[in-house]
């Protein structure tokens, strides 16, 4: 018997922050058939929070380094206000929203990365997707909503890349789903020239992937975004979609699609 | 066939910000037999946040103003920090715990309190609580761990008083269960000597209720907390207590036992 579809869909903080883009998602969100899974950023709000306590946000190569003071603040915005917001709105459009940290439920386990040369503080690397769980909710007509906070089963929570998080739930419940990963931003996908939104290259496999980034066409953060997208591939997801939250709706725009 | 017994416990801001009476709060929480459900508070650190953030805390009658910036506040500290911080100790100690604000599953539905002399803001009155997906969590072995963040259905959170939370909580559940519900704070009951731990009133009617507030020893905050309490009683909760987190595991220690 064919696997259902799942659609698994990560909506950075540019998103989240701004009330037009996510007035957007909300609308194409609302169109696509069968169960679906949210995994939201939202590293503008609490870098602004962060400031307004007198905290400096700390980066390394574009990943927050998370102290104690900052892991209060993540937990704040991306488990609370972002979270509780996403779900409410859900909530308003029919849409049965359950927000998630990996505490709630074990349903994200995570251990504290190991230090080589960098410390990130209380940043988490992934252990567990607890499939079952998700599939329960799914099967009551849930929508799991996912901050990017996990935890280690020891008490401790943990500060997750939300992209991370989005591959590593779409490769674990691709035992169970034919399953569909999006990540939608505020560019039409991977650009030739990031000033020119005509300029997307369509499709990504593993071949021009490392030509793309020799030409210096793919730089900074969206290697790792699309290093994390491979993954997810390679760890049986169907297919992986990046672009603007349009794409939600209709597959058909122009958006860059990545294949092995 | 008697019902199962559920105990339903509400621990106010001033345990959940202090880590010496959560770590007794966790040793007794443990020893509760059966399924449970925790309702937690936590004003004081909400206030804190505020003033660090240049808002003014503004309550009438004990009871908080809700505006826009509070909600924002409440919804961090109460649905993010405290609320994540509770479900990650408890994971720890092999409690399946779920952190639920209302939104989550739609499990309390409120409405944004009427505005007669006074206008509470963004305050929340409890309409409907989910009685079916919380006996579904149950079911599943999970502890519900609830912040009293609710919303009305149309996108709108709302801060909801944690004592009220708990009582319709218990209330409702009371269809499917024995409930036994618990207030826990800082003294040993309600005291005819707010200074004097021993001066527990050990049972407290609708009798005699009437004449220890004519007498003055029931004033202030008590008063609204034992009229929920009294609600809960009314509403199909078999027992409800009030003291410390010690009770939990004994009953027999001197604390407040209400009866109608």
């Amino acid at each position: 018997m064919a696997k259902e579809k799942l659609t698994i869909v990560k909506i950075g903080g540019d998103i989240v922050d701004n009330d037009v883009l996510l007035a957007s998602f909300f609308q194409h969100i609302e169109e696509v058939n069968g169960p679906k899974i949210i995994v939201h950023g939202g590293g503008n709000r609490a870098s602004a929070l962060q400031k307004e306590l007198g905290i400096e946000p700390k980066k390394i190569d574009g990943r927050r380094v998370t102290d104690a003071a900052t892991l209060e603040v993540v937990t704040m915005v991306y488990a609370g206000l972002l979270n509780k917001k996403l779900v409410s709105k859900l909530q308003a459009l029919g849409d049965n929203a359950i927000g998630l940290s990996g505490a709630d439920g074990d349903v994200i386990r995570a251990h504290k990365r190991i230090v080589k040369t960098v410390d990130y503080g209380f940043a988490g690397d992934i252990d567990q997707v607890n499939v079952r769980f998700i599939h329960d909710l799914l099967l009551t007509k849930k929508t799991p909503v996912f901050s990017p906070i996990t935890h280690d089963g020891k008490g401790q929570l943990l500060n997750t890349n939300a992209d991370t998080l989005a591959a590593r739930i779409a490769s674990a419940m691709s035992l169970k789903y034919d399953t569909e990963l999006f990540y939608c931003f505020t560019k039409s996908g991977v650009l030739r020239d990031v000033n020119d939104d005509n300029s997307v290259v369509e499709d990504i496999n593993v071949h021009n992937y490392l030509q793309l980034k020799q030409e210096g066409v793919i730089t900074d953060g969206m290697i790792p975004k699309l290093d994390t997208a491979f993954e997810a591939l390679t760890g049986g997801v169907s297919q992986v979609h990046l672009g603007l939250v349009d794409i939600l709706s209709n597959t058909t725009l122009k958006h860059t699609t990545l294949c092995l």
